[in-house]
């Protein structure tokens, strides 16, 4: 075993917005970071390949390392959009620089980092949202099917229903509450400007606008209220249902986590773990694993 | 008046998708009909322009007419865009091949075509919703924010309505019935590929899936039944709330009317009048009405 505490590592964590990388020396320690473009696979495997290579040849430049050392590496990559069978042997077949790489979701990282262990349940409540749990080799998916069609919980989601109450209010159909005024502040923009403002928004847009959402609530908006209820009825249910697989560990992570939390049932939020690492140290910890065997 | 009685007309109705010209005597008579390509001068102002004229030549031809009646035609344009100030300007600014160019809104059309007079209420169910009177002088509209959004009610909401519960029954989470069978049937799609097939998605595509909630609806499909139900109340709501600016004349138009008619209360369906022309008309006859001033 002594060959395996030389080993350096890196473990990437690849999302549709940016991509991830630490460098890790074999018992875990943190070396360098560094930070590049999206790494969805689906979307684009040459752009993840591009980002995977930018973000390894920052963190190896925050490490203080060599460029040559990145064919020494031992790679553990957690990539959005391999879970899709023909993305997962494009990647595979990749000629990557690395001396080893190691691949699977980035939903497996986040959840291997979150328990330091193979095995657990996450929730994903960032922009988007998802189930994850592996359990016995078993791998279970619950929603992650993108916005606006799911992500039902998310930030994404949330600040959509914040502005379509907002419409529908600015329409005469619905109630104007002081959300609406939260929302024409953010997007300075007031009446029909809205409309304008909200014409070619994307999921991250929408997660922008959450916060309007929360803001009103606490101030017992009764349509934000009803929104949040919503959303977070859907993780609860979503957390059942990752129960039902029987995980050791379950833990909630993602920029909507600290916001939706209270408004989970207790039953649910104090059966939550916090998670241990974040999903870099997953890869690592995955690819260690994998390379040591 | 003898000499108005010559003109020749053409009547144009310019959607998001494709732009009908029809060419009319000044009494009404229908010449010829051409089709071209999506003339929404929001989206862009050059392509309408391009797709006016591809419509207006294919209609003189028709009519059996020469190319160089161009210049002697009376247009009326309603098009879909121009209610913002900015897209007015620009199509106001073209200098277009015909003899005189009437330009307003495409819904403004629809409603002046359906009740033969320039007052009137309307509310759209077709790809998108909205709701449009002219009374007085004024104008109201309600909704038409653009799916997914707004749009309530409408052919797109129905048919993504239908496949967020499709998948919310595929991750567990939802009741699965006859409604999943047929939406699978129609996608050529099992499981997983449905989200695969709907990856890409447009409203139209929505809005291609609706007839799949309809019959499974007809079958009395309990999630089916609840999409329709709340999607026909807004369109009640959206109803009772056009009537209060006191139109003579209220009509539904749009691919949708018809299926979504049932659905609708009888207090509301029963008070509607069925359109009387088709929005080129219309188009022709706010044209008339403006040349003969």
């Amino acid at each position: 075993m002594s060959s395996f505490a030389s080993e350096i590592y890196v473990g990437i964590d690849g999302g549709g917005t940016k991509c991830c990388a630490r460098i890790y020396s074999a018992s875990g320690e943190i070396l360098g970071l560094g930070i590049g473009g999206p790494a969805n696979a689906y979307q684009s495997a040459e752009q993840a390949k591009e980002s995977i290579i930018g973000a390894t040849q920052q963190a190896l430049n925050e490490a203080q390392l060599s460029m040559q050392t990145m064919k020494n590496l031992v790679a553990g990559a957690g990539l959005a959009g391999v879970n899709v069978e023909n993305v997962l042997q494009q990647m595979n077949n990749w000629h990557h620089p690395f001396k080893k790489m190691y691949l699977t979701t980035d939903v497996h990282i986040a959840c291997v980092g979150a328990h330091e262990n193979n095995e657990g349940a996450v929730i994903i409540a960032g922009t988007g949202s998802c189930g994850y749990s592996f359990v016995n080799g078993k791998t279970t998916i619950i929603g992650g099917h993108g916005f606006p069609i799911g992500d039902k919980g998310s930030g994404a989601w949330v600040g959509f229903e914040g502005v379509k109450a907002v419409l529908l209010a600015l329409d005469g159909l619905g109630a104007t509450t002081l959300m609406s005024e939260k929302v024409a502040e953010h997007l300075r923009a007031k009446d029909e400007m809205i409309v304008e403002k909200i014409n070619a928004a994307t999921a991250r847009d929408y997660a922008q606008l959450a916060h309007c959402v929360f803001a009103a609530a606490e101030e017992n908006d009764t349509i934000a209220v009803q929104i949040l209820r919503e959303g977070a009825n859907y993780l609860s249910v979503m957390a059942d249902a990752l129960w039902q697989t029987q995980p050791r560990r379950m833990s909630m992570i993602g920029g909507l986590t600290e916001y939706i939390m209270p408004w989970l049932a207790p039953a649910i939020s104090t059966r939550l773990s916090v998670p241990l690492h974040q999903p870099e140290y997953g890869a690592f910890y995955f690819a260690r694993q994998n390379f040591q065997k």
